[in-house]
């Protein structure tokens, strides 16, 4: 075989595995937002059928002996290198997950997603707890057929946030602790600002109308996406040109349909920055890890668009939208109600400093659940107890407490910490962009958002998986993840709100 | 291998098939409805990709000799028989087509549905012309590569209706150029009632909720179905209990979203009436021709909401909805306004008389496209002539011509004359189930369409493909077709009309 004849056959596996992962996409999309209720079953199945399908396709043995024929063939070109070199990697990885585990735990997950969504609605975690039990058996049984290092967890999260430590994670959150959870207490010490006219009556369709003018200006479009509702909040790639994001809403909640527009669509310019068109499938057209994907969702709902500077730029058309709501609300104060930090049950609900508890609890109790220091059953009373421990609030039923999240119910154990780190890494870009970027304040106050897009298209979204997330963070901020930018953040952002 | 578990190899790959299958409708169904433009080239190969693997999967060696093992397997119960006879029926024709022409067909339709919507909009066919050039090639190189008998388009047909035999359509619309058209030309010559009120302002979302009560009063539910917006009505499955439908609504045409919903609701009940769940993927759990399922589609359009006695029960509401524009219009006048037979352009538009024109002129078309005594490029003008011929007008642009219809870029050729078979059928089976349910009159004029419901279900929805089509009317209704039961149909209903 010619060189450029097997690149170009390890191209087409790649695309035709692709394609069967991109319509799993939509069958999972439509099952969240359109599907009827009885289509339930058969769809769970489809999907199965589907990811086992593009499993056995990428895990077949003539596919390793192709990649170990290329990756050492002179004749290709760099990037082809760099996406034969990855794959590999992640053929080594997924071929030690037999076809039947993968089905298996592909018919699980999809019958939990609907015991998953009747617990919830009946506040009731004894319905989702067998199945729970049964993906978390099937994650223990897959760090062991992974293999790992210092902590079987590990194995897991190579998939979120690869290269990721248990010891990493621990070190972090150690600052966390030690910085950010005395900063949370400091300022709730202080009077809280007014948020009530958030809570007042914002319809729906003039909030979509506001939040849709908010994703036009920061880059995102509706000829490569679209904007529908969902019980959560998601993006999601069907190709190239088609990048949507699902949204929620509350018509007395004016703040949360519009950050999780704004989060969703920072999820969306990544998607749509990648050379996906060119590499199709492949490594080089992918998301470097989930940390990094959060990066830029974060960085556009926390840093651009909970900043004065974004307000400075905006609030007039938001009050010209709701006079009646807003027309007797200062920037400052508006600005200052949308900064207001309080505990609360709900992570998705939660602010911009809060949040990491949300996720430090999370995180300790799937640690645990994965290494077996506890169970299941165990859960709701540690997810309780966790609350109470670190934010002083004790959930009153499991729905706002450990059903909230569908990550379990899709057997994903190692996805949340990639949300606190998704933030850090945030504020280290946005530290770095503010030096390198003429103007970068009067950029977000005038919502000229283009050199922004542009310095993110070209620094992080054009680049694939080519570096790993340290190395890209060396590239783009001249050091490796260092949570002090966000803790300085952190500081002067509420210091001044806050009066500290 | 024992036999069950050869008969449970068999089903476990039929199943994956319909995964795929199914999974390629949602992409499909997605694509009209809400897919994004910059989608449209990415969703074309994901389509072209799950179908190829569908056929690749099909068409295995493998598969070959587990049917042949199986076919004579006495160890099977009569339903397992069956199945596997029709299974391997449809594999000797399936196999016939090498897996590079059925990409390559699935690769050009995924691209000619772009440019044929496109070519629409301008209305210009030369737009869609190179495409379906291909795409005519294509089918008369899988003509020769299927066989046939007496004519290439035959071997098309055997897709939509089994056995049907272009003899035997010339000898259907033999008929209809003897005695429908002459009955057409005398109802012309009469004074047209008057259906002005049909083109008053009718809300969109006031005519939903009339045509949503209308089609749940058929006995179609939304726990198992949905329907959306889309440039052209269809309904789709994508499993067991997610059966949908799409609309296109005009407030200025009343009747345009009405019987649209109740015709895909009609096909709707079919397919949820299937034994799907029992015989997934299987011949069993599949309709049995597309001319069938028109049948079901035209009978509840046809035979029952376009009856007097389907308005004595309905009209009062949709009065009530509309009191403002039907609040002076008699049940007589609404019932005649919704009869009016008149020679139109479109065929979705066009009355259950004038349509079997509109299919004679398709058929005519694609037999001499696919027996090559026309080329492509002959298409507007043969189009043209055509409706001058059979109807006495002639389209000022393509679009409202020969680029109408949606099935050529899809490849589907052989399927048009279902429509004209579906409603034929219709009537023969309208006619037995008169004899046979007592008060059929009464159920129909009461809006009690359980029994009728109970009677397709028994006598049709549940047999899947056990029969042919001739063996099911003669089951159903003691005859094989018969056209003179529509031919009844219309004289009795528009002699009473028309006062003829």
């Amino acid at each position: 075989m010619k060189p450029e004849m097997s690149y170009e056959a390890y191209r087409s596996k790649l695309s035709k595995i692709a394609d069967l992962g991109f319509a799993g996409a939509v069958l999972s999309w439509d099952q969240q937002v359109f599907m009827p209720k009885l289509g339930a079953k058969a769809r769970g199945r489809q999907m199965a059928t589907l990811s086992t399908l593009g499993h056995e396709l990428f895990t077949g043995a003539d596919f390793g002996g192709l990649l170990d024929s290329l990756v050492n063939d002179p004749a290709l070109t760099e990037a082809q290198r760099i996406n034969v070199k990855l794959t590999r990697k992640d053929f080594e990885r997924k071929k030690k997950l037999p076809d039947a585990f993968v089905e298996k735990m592909a018919l699980i997950t999809a019958e939990a997603f609907g015991a998953w969504v009747e617990a919830r609605r009946q506040k009731d975690f004894s319905l989702f707890r067998p199945l729970l039990e049964q993906i978390v058996a099937l994650k223990r049984e897959e760090t062991r057929l992974l293999g790992f290092n210092a902590h079987p967890y590990e194995a897991l999260l190579e998939d979120y946030e690869p290269g990721l430590t248990v010891a990493k994670i621990d070190e972090v959150f150690g600052r966390v602790r030690e910085e950010l959870f005395p900063l949370i207490q400091k300022i709730l010490s202080r009077p809280r600002p007014d948020h009530s006219f958030l809570a007042k009556h914002y319809p729906k369709g003039k909030q979509w109308a506001f939040s849709e003018k908010m994703i036009r200006q920061m880059g995102y479009d509706f000829d490569s996406g679209r904007a529908d509702d969902a019980p959560h909040p998601f993006c999601t790639t069907f190709g190239p040109g088609d990048v949507r994001i699902t949204l929620r809403s509350d018509e007395h909640e004016l703040a949360m349909m519009l950050f999780a527009a704004i989060h969703e669509a920072g999820h969306g310019l990544y998607e749509l920055g990648l050379p996906l068109e060119e590499h199709y499938g492949m490594p080089l057209g992918s998301a470097l890890s989930l940390a990094f994907h959060e990066s830029q969702s974060r960085f556009w709902e926390n840093n651009i668009a909970r900043s004065f500077s974004y307000w400075k730029a905006n609030y007039r058309t938001l009050q010209a939208e709701f006079p009646e709501n807003l027309g007797s609300v200062s920037l400052e104060s508006f600005y200052r109600g949308i900064n207001r930090i309080e505990p609360s049950f709900v992570r998705v609900e939660a602010d911009e400093l809060t949040y990491h508890a949300h996720i430090y609890i999370r995180y300790l109790i799937e640690k645990a659940l994965i290494e077996g220091s506890i169970e299941v059953a165990d859960v709701p009373r540690v997810w309780n107890d966790r609350y109470e421990e670190f934010l002083g609030i004790r959930p009153s039923h499991d729905s706002e407490g450990c059903l909230q999240d569908i990550h379990w119910a899709y057997g994903s154990f190692g996805y949340f910490p990639t949300y606190s780190f998704g933030s850090f890494y945030a504020a280290q870009l946005a530290a770095a962009m503010k030096r390198q970027i003429p103007g970068y304040d009067d950029l977000t106050s005038s919502g000229n958002f283009a050199p922004l897009l542009q310095w993110l298209r070209s620094q992080v979204h054009s680049k694939g998986r080519e570096f790993t997330s340290e190395e890209l963070l060396i590239r783009c901020t001249g050091k490796g993840l260092d949570v002090g930018d966000f803790m300085d953040y952190a500081r002067t952002k509420y210091g001044s709100i806050y009066g500290l």
